[in-house]
């Protein structure tokens, strides 16, 4: 049996006062079998991120009592920061890991943004794979004119939250609750120091452009290397895994007599996304998720 | 940080009187932080296979305890079965999964048997990469004679004890101890009714004939497909993982004209398995095992 593992990323508006911050985090990780893989903060930005992760029970009980206690300690009356946000807790999305698929990180979005309007009489908005309607999708759509422009706008019929009064909360703002898959950053490395060829070959990886829809990538320099790079996120590595990319900017890249050197995967990410290329590779067919002790021990 | 998790599979001589088995793994699986991941018996051999993980301090415990409640249980003056076996837990191996190596199993091996020999007064051979001597590595060589045949040949000097009495304990018999790496069984298939091609190809790679040493193969036709197999244990798969030996017949087979078809991965390995396998073909350097999010949430 596959025990069910979800993320949960956080955004809170304090990247200065650690006490606070550190609130934060020991109100979601003391929740019982929620775990906090990482929390960092800026104060140019005034913001704070928190990862944790845990069977969906648990997931949904820690991100409310980190809002809570953002509720209770923050004050957005008084926030000023670079980023753009709209509440104490500015955004939670509920990424699907293992045992678990989008639409329950949905069902979770929306049980929590019920919780946080009842209980903490904040407006929620719901936005990417949770929104409402097409217009929310898009976090920036839905955090427009912040916590400031927010406090008129949300009187307009098109502005009514999903979840809460019609009445941004003064001290805590408004939160936008989602779900999406998780995001893999991958950077593919050219031996080559001519960045154009990257920009060409990103161009024909990404959706924006016509390549995989669920693809984002740029064409950058490298200085320390002096190579250019392809840096890519997958947005959907059930739908497009690392090897499906790699092997095209492969062929791409040998159409202009360059080889790659190597690629390099950024941060934390499930096992599947490179056991989904393993199997692809070996010709690995009829391996199954529960074949990992890894996923076997998970609680 | 990762925590770290041993495997232990030990062997019970028990496979007729379920209730017995039962009371085994459920001696084993209460330990606190242990977990059982599968069980099986076998009538004919009247033997029992118990797979559990857990950090090193649990399994040491959960070891013990299982072999605490065979020792109870299980009386070797009334056992019989096809199976060559010693004792009413019969082997036990400690095998490393993640943030331990096969050293600190080894030290597990010791203190398990030191634990068998003060409490519970059972001989205890120390065996594969735990063995005190080359020629107890093998563990039918540990086992010679069996139960009955070791009532005598115990107090022969070669066969003294690593801990423990010089006589067979008479209810529970004697235990082999040990450590070694998870097996893991790879299978490829070929597009070739010519089982001698496998049987030429799982020449090249086994180590008994000069190939990788930590790999054992054999050639043989499945019927089902009515296709040739080479049927592979990989034996230390940090050593030789799945794709080089996939590269390796893929190569050998093109030689006789031959298509790989697909493989197999049989059983719950440790996700590294296949990671080792997707950084070797995505070119992907500097891919950190703390990088896998199931690896962070285990305990």
């Amino acid at each position: 049996m596959i025990n069910k593992i979800v993320q949960c990323v956080p955004n809170f508006s304090e990247g200065r006062r650690v006490e606070v911050i550190e609130e934060i985090v020991r109100a979601i990780g003391d929740t019982e079998r929620a775990r906090v893989l990482d929390y960092s903060y800026d104060q140019s930005h005034n913001r704070s991120v928190v990862t944790f992760i845990g069977n969906p029970e648990a997931v949904l009980e820690a991100a409310f009592r980190g809002a809570k206690k953002a509720a209770e300690r923050i004050d957005m009356r008084r926030h000023s920061g670079e980023h753009p946000r709209m509440g104490a807790t500015d955004v939670i999305p509920f990424i699907p890991i293992t045992g678990v698929g989008i639409e329950e990180c949905i069902g979770m979005a929306k049980m929590l943004g019920r919780r946080l309007a009842d209980e903490l009489d904040i407006p929620v908005y719901l936005y990417e794979a949770a929104a409402s309607r097409p217009e929310r999708e898009n976090l920036a759509d839905v955090r427009q004119g912040e916590y400031e422009g927010l406090i008129d706008s949300i009187t307009k019929p098109e502005r009514k939250p999903d979840f809460g009064p019609t009445r941004v909360n003064p001290g805590a703002g408004a939160t936008a609750v989602g779900a999406r898959f998780p995001l893999v950053p991958f950077n593919i490395n050219l031996d080559t120091d001519d960045v154009k060829i990257a920009q060409n070959i990103a161009r024909v990886i990404r959706g924006s452009s016509g390549g995989f829809s669920t693809v984002k990538a740029l064409g950058v320099m490298i200085k320390e290397t002096g190579k250019a790079q392809v840096t890519i996120n997958l947005c959907d590595y059930h739908t497009v895994p690392p090897h499906r990319v790699f092997e095209m900017v492969k062929k791409e890249a040998a159409r202009y007599g360059v080889a790659v050197l190597d690629s390099e995967i950024i941060g934390v990410v499930p096992c599947d996304v490179l056991t989904k290329s393993a199997e692809f590779y070996l010709h690995l067919n009829g391996f199954k998720g529960n074949q990992i002790m890894e996923k076997r021990l998970m609680e």
